[in-house]
Formats: C-alpha cells, structure tokens, sequence
C-alpha cells in the first residue's frame, strides 16, 4: 500500500482517541520488542553475550525504529510471505547490523512468525487493556456518581417501548454500571502469553539453540533437561515483555484470542446499551438527558439550530461493529488447521486490530459521556407522571380488589381499571374516582381506604421496590473495585 | 405453527444427540420448573400456604404436563404478546385451578415474563452444561489415549498446508486437547443465575407481596428491610432450581448470555478445529486417519465405494455456523434499551438454543469421533519421510555451515540447500552428498562429520524438540482434571 | 431427534405464520417432489415406462406420505450419511415397491443427494416467494394508501435522533414503500434453478441412463449427441417442477443461493426500519403512532394497562437476526471445496430454511401493520411545532440575512439565531423579535419583510421542499407495480 | 488519529493492491469531487455563475488538495459532528476562498453531509468497479484457458474429502469460471446513485436555491414546476459526476450500498472457494497444482525450503472476512430509523471501505494466481488412478448385475463389488476377476462381456458424462462476455 493508500480513520469518527494503541506503528513497535525481548532472554540464559542483547535493545528508540522502518513499505512486501514478520526481520537485521554485527544471528533464531506475530499482539493487546482500565474506571466512577445523585429521581421505566412502572434514574444509572462492571471484570481477568511453538509447534527451534551450545542429544531426542531449558527460556521471555508464559503451544488453539474478543466485545455491548439508552433519552420528545457539549461538538453541516448526540451515535456505531468482528475471531479460530493454518490465522490480525481500536475509542467517548451527562430530572418525572397513576394498575388492582364488587357486568378489577383509564393522569380524579366505587375500604390487609390511602396507592414513590437497596449493591461493588490497589489489578487468572 | 410445521432436525443431520435438552418441550419443562420454584420459594418464606406449593409442584409431572400444554398451539398464542410465558402461564393456571383452586393466586404473583424466560433458558443452559460435560470428559480422556498411544508416531507438521518439520501424532493429539481443554473450562466457570427484577427491574412485584402480607411500609418507599426480605425470596428461588442467585438485575445487562455465547462458541471453535483436521487427515491422498465406521455411516446415495467422514462433516457444520449465532447475542445485548428491549431480547432465545443444541450435538459427536478414530502411523511416516531431508534443512544447514566452504558462487549454505533439494526423498543420497562437500567436517560443535553423525542430523527423529515434555504437560493437565471429583465440578466463579 | 424434541417455533413468535411453507415438512414434501418429477421426466425421454412415473406420482398424496415417512426418524437416520436424502430415498423407494415393485428402478437413478437437496430447497423457495409476494403487496398497497392519505400531515423529520426539519408523514410513508419495493424487485429477480450434476458434476450418471438404453458410446467418452440428450432430461425435470433449468452444474457455485439470502436480507432491512420507526413513533412521549390493537394483542403479564407494540418488536427481532444468517450463507459459498463440500454444503440448509421462516413471518406481519396503524396526525404536527420556527433556522437566515446589520459583536446571522432560540416554540414572539431586527425589509429577494412575510418564513407548511413530488413518484411507480398481471410476475431474469 | 496511527495495511497482506482506490485519500477525493460537481449542476442551472465552478474545480488538483487538507487533521475533527464532511467542508471553503471569495456562498448549498457522504461513497465504488472489471476479467480469460487447455486432463473429482467419480481438470476450473462470471455479473449490474434528500429528505435545501433566485412561492408549498427544477439539478449532479440519478431518496433506504455488498460478498465467495481448491491441490500429498513462484514469494522465516501458496492464503484470509463485514452492511440497514440513523449510516463506511479493499486486492491476487498456475496432469491422473476401477462401481454393477449371479450368500452386485475392493488400483486384476464371475457376458445391452468390454467399462475417460459439452458451454458463455464491448459494459441496470 503506497503511503497516500494509508487510512487515517476518516471513516471511524473518534477513532484517534485510540491514541497510537492500536496502529500499524505500535504493532510494529511490538514486534520489534517481540524480537529484542528475545534476544534479551537468549542471554539471559547465557545463549548469546549480553553485548548482542544491548546491541539489539538498540534499535527500539523512535529514532531508529523511524529510521529503519517504512511502515507502507513493509506493508507492501508482507505479500510476499503472507505477513509482516519476514520483511519487519530484514530490516531488523540490517538495523542490528549497522549496531553490532556479531548480533545479527542472535536476532529470531528458533523462532517463527507466529510466535512473533502472536506475542506482539499479546503486547499491543496488553497496553491497550492499561487505557481500556483507565477509562472503564473513570466511566464507573462518573457512573456511580450518577447513581448515587439521583437516587431519588423518579422516572419512567419502560419495556417494550412503553412506560411498565416508576423507577428512578439513580437505578437505572446503577443498572448501566452493572453491565459495565460485569464486562470489565472480563477484561481483568484476560490473560496474554507469548506464544510459543517454533516453526511447527515442538520448539524444535529453541532445541537447536541449546544443542549448538551444548554437546547434548547428537541426532537423538530431545532429553527431558533439554527440554526444560527451552521451557525456561519462553519463561525469560515472558518476563522480558511482562507478558504470561505460554500454559501450552497456541497457534491454532485460539482461546486466547477469543477471550480478549469476547470480553472486548462485551464492553462494546454494555456501552451500547448504555449509548442507545442516551439516544432515545435525549430525544426531544423525552428529553430526559442531553450529551456534554463543547465548542463545536455535535454541530450539523446544515441545521444551525441542531444539537446531535454524537457521542452516543458513535458509541452505538461501534456496538453494532464489534459482533461481526467477534464472528471473524470465532471463524478463525475454527478453522486453524494443521499446525498453522492458511488463511484463518490472517483473518484474526485486523479484526483483532480493529475491535481494539473501536473498544479504545468507545471506552473513552463513555468517559467523557458519563463524566458530562446533563440530566433534567424535572422531565424525568413529569414524563413519569404522563402516564398517571395508570402505571400502577398491579398494585392498585390488588390492594382494592376485595372492598370494590362487581357491577354492570364488570369485575371489581375491570372497574378499577376503568377508573384508572378514564382519570390519565389527573391524580385527583384517580382518587376521586377509586374513593367512588371503594368506599371507605377496607383493603386487602384490612384498612380503611380513606383518601390519604388511597393517594398513598397513587403514589409512584411507594411502588420503587427495592430500588435503593439495589443501588447501595451496586455502590457497593463499585467501592470494592475502587479500593483494589490500580482500581483492580489483573489478575491473569484465565491462563 | 401448526404441529405439521415443527422441525425435527431434518435439516441439522446429528442434531437428534441434544436429546430432548435444547428443544422446545424442555423450554416449556423449564419455564414451568421456574413458575412451580417460585411458588415454593414463596411458601418457604412464608407467603403462601405449603399447599399451593404442593399442588402446583403436581403440574410438573410428564402426564399433566403433556395433557395440559400443547407446544403447537402456545408457540402461536405467544405472538399476542411477544413471547411464550403469557400463554404457558394461562395454561399452567388453568392446570393448577383443577388441582387446587386456591393455589392458582400464587402463580407468578410478583415475577415478569423476563424473570421466567431468562431463568428457564439457565435451567436449560444448566441441565445442558452436565451433558456438555460428559461428552468433553470422554473426548478428552480418549485424545489423552491417543497423546500417549502416539507419542513416537513420527508425522509431518504442515504449516499454510506445506510440510514444515517433523512432529508426532501424539503431540497433534495433545494440542487438539488442550485447545478442548481451554474451551471446557470457560463452560466450567459458566453462572447460570436465576433472573430477578420484576415488571421493570424494581422488584415492586416482590415488595408488593410482603405489603400485602404484613402490614408495613403502607404507601411510603420500600425499607431496607422490606429489600432484604425481597432478596431472600430471590434467594430462595435460586435455591429451589440448582441456579445461582442473580448478582444483580440482569434484564438488560447481558453478561450472563453473553458468557455463556462466548463459552459455547470456544468448544465449537475448538471441535472444528479438530475435525477440519481429521478431514484433511483423512482424505485419500493423506490416508493418515479414517473415521469410525458403523452400520450405514458414511455411505453415499450414488458411489458404493464411498466412505465419508461424516462425523467430522457435520462437525464442521457447527463450527462454521456457531460464529454467526454467537454474534446474533452480542448484537441483542449492544441493543438491551430501556428496562426491556423492543426487539434484541427476543433475538436471544432461538440463537441461544440453537447454539446449545448444535454445542450438545458436536460434544457427542466428537465423543465418538476420538474414542473411534483410526490411525495409520504408517502412513503418517510414509508422507513425512516423502519430504526427505530437506525438511531438516534448518538443522542441517546449522550444523554443517561452518564445514562447507562457498564454490561456484554459492554460499556454504545454498551449497548445502542443493544437496538436499537433489536427493529429495532418498536419505542415502543426502549423506552422500552432504559428504561429499563437507569432508569429515568438522560442524559447527567441533565434531568429525562421519556418516554416523551426517545419519543422525538426517533423521526427523533426533529434531522433535520438545515433542515429549509437551505432551507429559498436557497429560497432567488432563490428569489432574480427572482427579477432580466429578471429573471437574462446577465452580460457578463468573457468578 | 425424538419427535418430543421437535421445535415447534416456542421461541419464535410468529413463526407460525410461515404456515407450512418452511418446516421440515414442506423440505420433505420438495424431496419428494423432487424424486418423481425425477422419474416423469425420465418418462418424458422415454428411458422408464409412463407407469413407472405414475406409480411413484401416486406418493405424493398427504395420505401416503403421512404413512411412508416418519419426520424425527428420518432426522435421525440423517446423520449416517449426513443429509436426509439418503434415508428418504430409502422410505421412499419402500413405498414405491408397495405401488408398483417395478418403478422402483427408476427411482434417484442418476441423480446425487446433492442434486434433490438443493432442488427441493429452490422448491420450497419458489413456493415461498409466492407468499412473500402476496404478503409484500398487500403491505405495499397500505403504505401506499398512507403516502396518500397522510401527503399533507405535517411531522418532524428527524436525524441523529433530533428534529431537523419539517416534513409529512406521506412522505415517510413514501420512503419506508420505496425500500420495501427495491427489496421486493430483488425478490422478484430470483432465479430458482434446479441442481444438475450428478455424483461428480460431470452427468456421468445421467449419461450412464442413455448408454443403458442404447447402445451408443460403450466405453469411450460421451458424444456431443448423448450429452445433449443429458441437457434435455434436466430441461425437463425442471419443467416438471416449475423450476427454471440451471445455467451450469452449481454444486460449488452457490450464486443462486447468495441471491436468496440478499434477496430474503434486504427484504428484512427493509421491514426493520418501518419497524424500528413505528417503535419509536409510538413511544408514549412521542405518540404519533400506535400499532394495531385485537384481542389478546400486546398484553403485558404483569402490568395490565401496557399496550406493547409486539408486531414491530417480533419485526424488529426478525431484522437484527437476519444478517447473521446471511453470512453464514456467504460464509458456506465461500468454503465450498472440492465438487461437493465437506461442511459448508451443511451450513447452508437450516440458516436458508430459517431465513425463509423469518422473511415469511415478517412480510405477514408487515402487512398486518401497515394495513393497520393509527395515526395520529395532530400529535404529530404538535411535536413538529415544540421545536417552534428554529427548525427552519436554514431558511429564515439565508432570506433575512442581508436585511440584519452587526450589532453588539453578533453577526445578522447570530442575532437572527437568538431571536428564534429565545422564541422557542411560540412563532408570534419569534414574528416579533424577527421584526424588530429587520425593520421592513428588504430580504434576499429584494421584497418588504412585513409580518405576513415573515410569518411565511416561520411557517413549516412552506418549507417542505418537493415532497409532494417525490410522493408523487413512490405512488407510480406503485401504480406501476399494481398495474402488472398479478401484481408484477416473477421474470426469473438473473438465471 | 495522529498521523503516526494510520494503518498501511501492516496486518491485512496484499491490501496494497487496493491502489489508492479504497484509503481515506481516494475518500476525501470524492468528498471533493462530489461538492465541486455540485456547484457545477448549478451553474448549469443558472443558480451560480460559471465563474464559481470553475473555481470550485481548481481545488481538485493533486497539489491544491494536498495543500488544503490534512488527512488525520480532518479525521480527528470528524468526531465532533459525527462524520468527516463537516471538517472537509471547513477545509474546502478556506481553500476556495484564496481562489475566488465569491465562489464560497456556492459551496454545499442545499446539501446535508449524507448527500456528498454517500455520493462520495459511491463514486468511490464507481471507480473500484472499472478496477474490478479489468481484474476480473483477466482471471476469467485466463481460467477459460486453463478450460480449453486441460479438457481432456483426469482428475478425480472429490466430494466429502473422498474420491467420487472421474473429471477432468478442464471442468473444474469451467466451473471455477461459472461462479466467477455469476459474481461477476451481479457486479455489472451495480446502481451507483446519487445520494439526494437535503437535511430531511424532502429536497428543501434545493427548493431554497431556487426559491431564492426567482420570485416563486413565497411562503407557500413548493410547487410541482419548482419542485421538477429540483430534480432537474440532482440530474445534473449525477452527470457532472458519471453516476445514476437516485431513484428517490435513500438516506434510509440502503439497497444501493446492500446491492454493492452483496456483489462485492459474491465475488470473494466465487474466489474463496477457488483458493480453497488450489490449497487442497497445492499440498504435497496432493500435488496437482501450484501457485506461480516468484523472488521471495512464499517464502518462510525459519524454514528455507519451503513454497508456501500465499496468494491462496490471502484469498481464504479475504473470503472468511467477508461475510461478516456484508452482516454489518445489513444489519445497519435494518436499523436506519428516522430521516438518518443514529449510528447504523457510520457502520456502513469502514465496513464498505474494508469490503472493497479486500475484494479490488483479491481480484488482482486471482488474477495473478489464474495466470501462473502450475498445473501437473501427470500426478492428476495417477490420484486419480490410485482409486482403482473401484471409483466406477456404479457403471460397472449396472453393466454387469445381469450376467452375475447370486452365489455364497452374496448378490451379483456385491460380488462385482468385492472384485473390485480386492483389485485396488490394479486395473488388470479387476478386469481377470469380474471376467471369472461374469463369464462371456451378456451384459444389461445383451453384448459380449470379453476383455476388451471390461476394460472398457473400467477406463475413467468413459465416465465423464457431460463434461466436453458442460466446457463448450462455458467458454461459450466466456466468448460472449468477451465480445461485449470492453468485455461487458455495466449497465446500471437494477437503478
């Protein structure tokens, strides 16, 4: 691809938030680290003198990496082998040349591309989830901040689009938290391992490393002792690159590859909800929430008057993405045959890329979004009040159901319901009318149904069950969280 | 649908193996087990009487079940009003009225169709995950078998379907397994929480029954201690049904879904890996593996001669359709708006139950795959040995350098790289080649380069790597899964 | 699959308005069909008896297929060879002996499984498209009424969820009609071939019937003059089915399937958007619309006084399913190997079936719908006014500009913004402020700005650009439509 | 995105073959071309002297639009109003006013984003098809050669992995062509519109042009003569810009962008399985095939002698791709709500972006790979031959059931069968044995069953049915494409 071929995300608005996590640079970056780290644990086992490890570190100032490496260049000549690794290793080599040539042979000696290509997305996958962390932890916070403040505001809760019942925005704001808090931990628990395997899954490679040195196993098998200095030596690999060991060799047993697209993707779905429930809220018709704005953000090329919710389109654009980049990750994964397969393999490399770059970006716009929400708690509960006392037909139907009898061929239910219908949402009329055909009760638990009973039973504050209960759950966990050292460390347990 | 309309699996050939655990009867088994569990779980609390718990546990009965709910006809009732629970709930009244009158009042008091679809598809998830289980532990234990049985048989590795180097069967066995191990305990962490929230994520419903029941918070919020007794109920009802309890109200919030998606994905992605190998494998030109035969399998309607590996077929069926399902439930989830969704909550159900029908189906069948796959390691040394040594050519070219000077303007290396392309297959015509322009050597360790030692760098066997300690690796995880009780409990952690 | 383990659509609400056209027995009926149409045009080229076309016509009765096939047995008896044909041949063959024991010779002679299963799957398409057309007419003829009827009814057009400008509800209804009728003529284009090929894609066993027959060709290759005679018996054959012939053998050139499924895909998009705006319109705070109520329909079974919008949800949840399945079509034709596959072939059968269901159960609904929404004009104009004259802030600057001076650091176009900002819905205020800055005029156009000019300015009605127009042009072209015999026949041009 | 973020295709290998016609830069050339274009409609209308388009189009010059625009300057702008027109629009403007300051008021006039976004996207397309076009058209030449070339070459065709019957390798890549051609073709019919509708879709912001310079309508709907003017202009854009005029407005109605996707799916589909084909063909099992080599091509990092199929590889890699960013075209097209959607419109641009990258990159790798493939025809025919006679059991049972009889307990079928097992691939022993258990004949046509009848009956040339005609058939089809002019002009004919 020439240089002027290269895409700068024109077409995925937000996208430079991903701020050099997820680019061709930092990929690059990582396989260039990939193959120093490698060099760096080779004489760490005393394979390769330590002035070859510090001729090859060498190379990765931005300097040099600038210097030896075009990146439209290298894309270019990936062709030829398949991947990026062969023509990346060329330039490398002329690179540690110019450093140090006695180091050149130390450079990827035992390894293949898999390995290094794998284990340099693991790297790029491991940075990216240090700023997924950062953002995730800034969104909770602003959202349990949300929950807390407006606890008590009444709103409408719907269901299939229609008001169901009174809730209030401090629980649905813990509700979006939940989602949030459920993926994230999915995220901490990712694991990225090397990868391991040589060019054909039995570390034959790393085994030749160690006969050359040693006098060990002429043309027999590998020993047992031999074997285990290899497993040492991805062990000091790992180290190197503050990556996991490799629990077994994985080119074409993928799990972790859809772990990191699972959790990634659950991130995008749990912001995407959050994202379409702004949208409809800041519909003007609702108008419950509106975005942060700022100069210039959510302006329109022809409407002066607009004001968009750009965030949250973007958002959704991204939640709507990400599941078929995940369908490529499981396809792929599928597919790995042999012991590398031809074709699947590539598939995953930008899906993998791409559904970074989007989780990047959405986990930093719902920062910003969630940090900024304007919230109209007024609307809110006049929305709510729209609807009447109606909306609580369940409670009222069951708490006078015994003091109202039937009449003109209607149940005692159906004419509470009548009431309900004709008084919309003029409280008054509702006890008006409910003190008509009730009497004076008694009710199912034996009360007298005055009015101030029967107001009580109007009231959408009685009817939140147990609202604040569920949010001081989710407070909580959010404090919990907070309280681990980093906001939660990761734990790595899924290796 | 009319009964004529059902589906019998015509279609998805295997699909019969998911014996009655994914099809629309254990669907409607499940939905009724919630309904009768919350009846219990209210009489433990107190609620209701003891008796109703009783006569609505005598709908669950296969007799009273079959005579009183037909498949057909609630499948067509269930467009009015979006879903199945609204006519399984008239039915299941109507069943429980003729039992005992009294009971029928405590039948969903208090839950939402939500709570009892989303609960009754982790019932099935549940009882889905046991035989999921069995059919993995068998698979498992059989490709252990195979790892160690096939240890020393020599194979090619192949690499974008080009012989790379020498590996063994055993250790091809052993990657197949751990890619199956890793799937198998993402299904092992699976929650598989009951669905608490009520109409709108609240829990009014629950408060509303101990309202009724005692005579507190009469008109006002729900106390703390109102909330708690609502959760202990939720708590019981988890209880009652072998589920866990909801760790927070999930209507909207998917991960539950979403984790289980992501699982059963993996153990499909990593059963198609396998069986895209075994059809390679076993394709006449290989002739490495066959299928198990039997009666009638793998014949063909118009070539007597044929035998197809149809079990593997039909594996790969569900691997390359078990993406796209899993991206329907990450397209629901990102579209989960309000405390219901319009839509993407509907999208779950057919997606999830086919995933688990086709997970089932690919269990069992790659149960009877691996304990029946037939190996030809004759075969397998046969097309290794077929490469010749040309396949070492990274060893041996490793080794010799340093004993081969350059001539005629090519490196000691291509010199070397000659040789071997030369004598193809013919291992003598190697060494004598290789002789001949090395001399008595010496290599690159200092050794005098005899034939003996020219023989042994020859030989795939003296390059496996670390064939054997992976494989000891892999059987001890596997052993120590074994040991578990139960083969591996259920750990329930994602909860 | 034990028959108890069939689906009867529980989880598909709706589905049972496919009435018969894609369950396991329409499939079973197409093979059926296949296999004597089969026999008769054999008949036709005088290679078999008329008897023996009769004898097996005589199967086609409910009556004896009822008798002669069992659907879960033969689901099950699928997996030993892999696809349905095979155990339906068996049966099939079985109740043909009973009729007429020398027919059963002419029975799938010549024919491979792949030949009847993908001939049938284009029967039970053809079948199918019949249907979808009635049902998409009846839908087009509804919204085209509405175009009609609604041409002049004011409402908001709305973009990134925000009032934008004015426009009428005709002219939504003309758009949803015009990507209703693009899907439709996609449709319409469908070709449905049958499958050719035989067991190799070669005809060979077409062939071997004609050498059978007479004595032409023993041993060396077929003639120009016997391969025609091929091409004239799967002429026939398709003749006999309604079918059209096939271009070419398609076993693993699956375009006529990738048609369907863009074809179904784009019919689903296109109903998915009508239903996503229907679902908004009728969110209570916007009102606009409602969808069709009956008895039974919407019910909520928890909260009594819902009317949910089920028709658009079951829509809805038919429109972000469909594309899943699409790819897994794509996803199996480009994995179609060798001259039949091993697995992709697979994929394709129940992700077409379902995309069929799905199509069929969403054009009925549609029209259901369409023929029965409220509308409600007046909630539409009112919240069209909410957003008061600055919805045509477009309008009124570019004709008032030149009249308004700088002042105060505000350009005439920002003093012109903030009178219509400060106005906000009420247009004799934002009349006023209009004319205190512009005095008389003049505007662009040179004419006085007297009140009745600018109440012109400020009046939606005149800002409408050429909607009446383009409605004009969405009803011909439906007129068009409706003026073809049947409502626009099937040209099958993309054979 | 910083410039140092961009992608150069580092992860997608081949992708340079996209030439400058699918990266951002090509993008923001047609964002320009579209507005410049626009402003020359409306000289051509009269609305703006000619003096403003001509110095609108000065900006299309390489150096002014590397002078006026920053591409990873625009893309971060582009996130505050959700797309890159806003921005580019800023850009362009500045840029026209040092030309002509006059020119500025013309720029964008009566347009929204949508309208040059869409159009732009199309226009993007147009100019990828001619590139396509050319692509495609030398794979197909050269397939119909290797058709012609290898007719009479034996190979065996192979279903479910298994030997199936005799073919010839002519035949499979006729068939090759034939789905090539069937995807080719749907390209051809490609409509590439014109986006029309202003910032609602009603035209208003074209009725503003006009209404402005005449004296027409005051205030008052537009009429239908003002409204043809409307039309007028788009037609004009349209031919300004080499695109279909828009059948109505589809700012919601996305058939154009599903038709191009599905097209554009076809035709990785067609490619993937041929690549699929050649990686089965191309292992050294196999060995019938091998891709065209070149310096460096297919070379690995740690293995020198292999010759990895890369061309193939990166075929798969695109058509497992494919079909999920095609899900993502129709998905968001089932979601286009209102007069432009709140996120679904922004899925479509990467996912069309990516679909047509990979598509213009694997249609120059076929074509390549078509021309230089290596084709051995010796190791066809003796694959082929490895099955034995045994592979035409099915003519020669039906040839000789009637001259065998039943003995043993076997039928005469079964003990031709057994014969032919025992034979192997030994042509002669099979004739000697089925001459033992036929005697002299008669056969099923009453001849003499000496030798020379058996071998006939046992020679694979004599069973490839329709093969020659099914050939002649295709290249006929191929020579009439290759008549057309420019070999198949596009016709545009699904607008």
């Amino acid at each position: 691809m020439a240089a002027q071929d290269a895409d700068y995300g024109l077409l995925v608005p937000g996208a430079h938030r991903a701020r050099g996590l997820a680019g061709d640079r930092q990929v690059l970056r990582c396989l260039v680290r990939a193959e120093t780290a490698w060099v760096a644990a080779q004489a760490q086992l005393g394979l390769v003198p330590d002035s070859a490890a510090e001729a090859v570190a060498d190379v990765l100032t931005d300097e040099v990496l600038d210097r030896s490496f075009d990146l439209a260049d290298l894309a270019e000549r990936s062709e030829l082998g398949g991947n990026p690794v062969i023509p990346m290793l060329a330039d490398l080599r002329a690179a540690v040349r110019e450093i140090d040539p006695e180091a050149v042979g130390a450079v990827h000696r035992g390894l293949t591309s898999q390995d290094v290509l794998d284990t340099a997305l693991m790297l790029v996958l491991r940075e990216a989830l240090q700023h997924l962390d950062d953002s995730l932890s800034q969104a909770r916070s602003a959202l349990a901040g949300l929950a807390q403040r407006h606890r008590h505001a009444l709103c409408a809760a719907r269901t299939l689009t229609q008001h169901a019942l009174p809730t209030t925005f401090g629980l649905r704001c813990a509700q979006w938290l939940e989602g949030l808090a459920d993926a994230h931990e999915r995220l901490d628990r990712l694991s990225t391992p090397v990868a391991i395997g040589g060019a054909a899954g039995t570390l034959a490679g790393s085994q030749a490393l160690f006969e050359q040195q040693e006098d060990l196993q002429r043309g027999s098998a590998c020993s047992a002792q031999l074997s285990e200095q290899v497993l040492q030596l991805h062990a000091a690999w790992a180290r190197q690159l503050g990556l996991e060991e490799a629990p077994h060799v994985w080119h074409t047993a993928r799990q972790p590859v859809l772990d990191a697209g699972a959790a990634l993707g659950s991130v995008c779905a749990a912001i995407g909800r959050i994202a379409d429930d702004v949208l409809l809220l800041s519909r003007p018709e609702l108008g419950e929430l509106r975005e942060p704005t700022g100069p210039g953000r959510g302006v329109s090329s022809a409407m002066p008057q607009k004001q968009n919710p750009v965030l949250s389109v973007q958002l959704k654009r991204t939640a709507l993405s990400a599941p078929q980049l995940l369908a490529s990750l499981f396809t792929a994964a599928s597919s790995s045959v042999d012991e590398r397969p031809d074709g699947a393999w590539h598939v995953e490399w930008p899906a993998l890329q791409q559904l970074l770059r989007l989780s990047l970006t959405a986990c930093s716009q719902l920062a910003e979004l969630a940090q900024g929400l304007r919230v109209d708690v007024e609307r809110m509960e006049e929305n709510l009040r729209a609807s009447g006392p109606a909306l609580l037909s369940e409670r009222i139907v069951t708490a006078l159901k015994p003091a109202v009898q039937e009449a003109d061929g209607a149940t005692g239910a159906q004419r509470i319901q009548a009431v309900l219908a004709r008084a919309g949402a003029d409280v008054e009329a509702a006890v008006d009318g409910l003190a008509e055909i009730t009497g004076e009760g008694p009710d199912a638990q034996g009360h007298a149904l005055d009015r101030q009973r029967l107001q009580q039973l109007c009231d959408p504050r009685g009817y939140l069950g147990a609202a604040d209960l569920l949010i001081d759950r989710t407070l909580a966990r959010q404090d919990e969280r907070e309280a681990l050292p980093g906001g939660g460390a990761r734990t790595g347990e899924d290796s």
